[in-house]
């Protein structure tokens, strides 16, 4: 988020058609809690025209780009490198931790698609379960970041958005955000 | 959870393969995060399958139900309803609400899939967004669950499992729970 140090979420491995949804799923959700890029795999090009395209029409500032090198990404990050993953240290044990690196340095969070391979497990400085349970790689990514800004990711705003929808207790209101100002 | 009123999540609508994955994910993060238990539509049979697996593996209590009676069980439902959707009030707004509903009455969480009819808003005590952005139902619900538990859905422990991840900051560790006792 803005006048913070960066955050990228990295999608570790997609299927074409399979993984589709889930994939975009991971890039919206880092996008909607606070994340202000998301690297895919370079065969995920539809996965990011549908979040580049959220992102015309509901705002960012948040970048996707496509990687054919997701080892030297994570092995080149400047900064720390989370990897979310049903066998690792427990969030609520870790994450203060990891808050507290954040504010000094940017934060790199790779999300597994099917299989990781160790590598990753020893390039990450932290390896954190959202759970040691199966669940959704997106939960555990929504959960994380969520923790990982304490809630702030929740007050930001959107620049260059076509259209707001506007909280209401119950219905439907979508604006054109400049007409509105 | 044990000792709390209980928290089901109900799945709106399910398009047989195009929406497995999807479904059987709002599943498994419903078991993984706290409540007791899912409703499916019943088309969703082979998300059951899978979740039921997931449940018989790494234990419960969770339940999985299909449903031909969606807008009757919500309807019906005697306690809180909250539904999940982009255009509802802000979650950190009413949060501290709907925590304090369930502290007296069972809660069901509605998580849409595709086309979620107005009888739905209307028939929800509370229309909650996690965000007022597009993403993912599944990070949706995940949050939802991470906040109305505040945090105690990370510390339950699990009945009847017959493998149990040991989390660990490097590699994996799954162990027989009962060979561990």
């Amino acid at each position: 988020m803005q006048d913070e140090p960066e955050v990228a979420v990295l999608r570790y491995g997609h299927r074409p058609g399979r993984d589709d949804r889930m994939t975009t799923h991971v890039g919206l959700t880092a996008r909607a809690l606070g994340a202000d890029r998301v690297v895919f795999p370079d065969n995920a090009g539809q996965s990011q025209e549908t979040v580049e395209d959220i992102t015309g029409r509901f705002g960012g500032p948040f970048e996707v780009e496509l990687t054919d090198a997701l080892n030297a990404t994570i092995r080149n990050w400047e900064g720390t490198v989370v990897h979310l993953t049903m066998y690792g240290e427990r969030v609520q044990d870790v994450e203060g931790e990891i808050r507290e690196a954040h504010r000094e340095e940017p934060l790199l969070v790779v999300v597994g698609g099917e299989k990781v391979p160790f590598e990753v497990y020893e390039g990450a400085d932290w390896n954190v379960g959202v759970t040691n349970q199966p669940h959704s790689e997106v939960a555990g990514l929504a959960v994380f970041l969520d923790r990982l800004f304490d809630g702030r990711e929740l007050e930001r705003e959107w620049e260059d958005a076509d259209r707001q929808v506007i909280p209401m207790a119950t219905g439907k209101k979508v604006v054109d955000p400049d007409e509105e100002s």
